[in-house]
């Protein structure tokens, strides 16, 4: 059973330009992050785009969900930027049916020590084998479905909208 | 919905002795861990014991056991050492019914940079909020049914005993 | 035989603001360098400014050269961002005697896993307690006089205007 | 003015074997070290062995004597474990002349994340290029003579025989 990885930049991605002296994109660190958590799973992995979230315009959300209608593997992680996460996960959960995907990011770049990826992408991996078919935020520890979920920007953390049901 | 964590040691936990030069056992680094992944759930944490999981005899799988039979959370991690893992899930899932218990550890200790215990742990707490009930192992972005997988050691990950059904 | 250390900031010192996505500063990361260094010297820690070295004026620079007039130990290191380091270099080399002061600084912010900030850190405190009184810069294993050294940025390193004489 | 560096193992390039869970020496770490440290150096690099310090025989010694000998550059830094890297200074200082040799090395293995060895290596190749002819031990920012220091093995670092004079 495959799983497929939809790369669209973000948070995680962001790297430290010592000529600059700010923050760009250059590479994806997802296959570092995989090796270093030695991941076994059979995946097909795909850089759709490498931006900010903040930058996501409508035509960027139609290549994502092009992407998750098109995708022979049933099971989807995208990575994306926490910012504007709740509105993608929005656009697919209202156009998409027959497929997990998983949502994900970090608070903090890849790049630094103190980064939550790692953490945020072993979970998102796992929701997107266990769960059944729907849109998913995976966000330190916790899974929402598409339309209970909101960024609490002043916590810096992600939320339900109304208290949850069910599992997670 | 709480999830209770169950500490036993393993290679997560190994420590350098500067003094001797060699791995140790000093405290767990789960709490460390679980704040670098900006963890979110409602935990509990209990050390059982702290040892290299070559040494876990008959008596500690008892205790093990005994503490998933009263855990008032019915979702359960386990973090253990990877060398007798298989064993301890066999005690619990002959024996433990009505709860979801995941075990997981790490193959290089959390200490090192290089530890692929952060993706594993945020994997265990994804899968057990997900999963019914039944044990588990999540390692490396699988999760394995006790009665299903072995460690493979000359190759240095865990595997399933004959083709997966259904989900993972 | 104690070592004064003066902090300004600079990239040593960036954090990453998860709420705003961007880098800032919040407090030095010097005593955590140190206890990672297991630095064993005799040390005296001033912070006395936490700025881009972009931002430091002329009052600032008169701030620091002001400290290390009235500073008790002889020996000085003083953290600094790289892209003005030069210029404070100079206003300490034509306005000081009788101490030896080494500019040290980061490519890369500390809180980055990949940071040349430990290995600067280390440096600079050799250097001010081997080398004979005067104005330095230490970045990257090589030691400059405050007078024959410019900063590459199209490089991103620092160079000396002249061939050196003698020792580094 | 270049820099032999020779590399004879110690804790500072001690891995860990996730198959068989303990320690052990594989390559060098020194290359990334030094790509960390941004090093811009002009070094010569030689591993002459890769052995714990403890394990180190009289003839390993001679190896290394005889290569600081026969080592075009006059300045020299050797990586060595610390249980005995008194005894390989003791050796060299009393056969040795002309040449700057600093031993240096790690309480924590490099691979950890919280090594001191980065500091270290900082700190070596600074004494080297600015003290005078001799032999010297260079660990968490101190510096001493071949004879005049110890290693400390209860407290875990390294002191002077008597008061130093001068300089460090």
């Amino acid at each position: 059973m495959a799983i497929r990885i939809l790369i669209t930049g973000g948070t995680f991605d962001k790297e430290y330009d010592e000529l600059q002296g700010r923050l760009y994109f250059k590479d994806t660190h997802l296959q570092e992050m995989l090796r270093l958590g030695r991941c076994r799973l059979d995946l097909t992995i795909r850089t759709l785009m490498m931006i900010d979230s903040l930058e996501m315009a409508d035509a960027d959300r139609g290549v994502i969900l092009e992407n998750c209608r098109q995708s022979p593997e049933s099971q989807i992680v995208i990575t994306h930027g926490t910012d504007t996460m709740v509105e993608t996960a929005q656009v697919l959960g209202s156009h998409l049916t027959g497929k997990t995907v998983v949502l994900t990011g970090a608070m903090i770049p890849w790049a630094f020590g103190s980064s939550d990826g790692l953490f945020n992408l072993g979970s998102a991996l796992s929701f997107v084998q266990a769960l059944p078919p729907g849109v998913y935020i995976a966000m330190n520890g916790r899974c929402f479905t598409w339309d209970n979920v909101r960024k609490n920007r002043a916590a810096g953390h992600f939320e339900a909208l109304r208290p949850e049901t069910a599992r997670s």
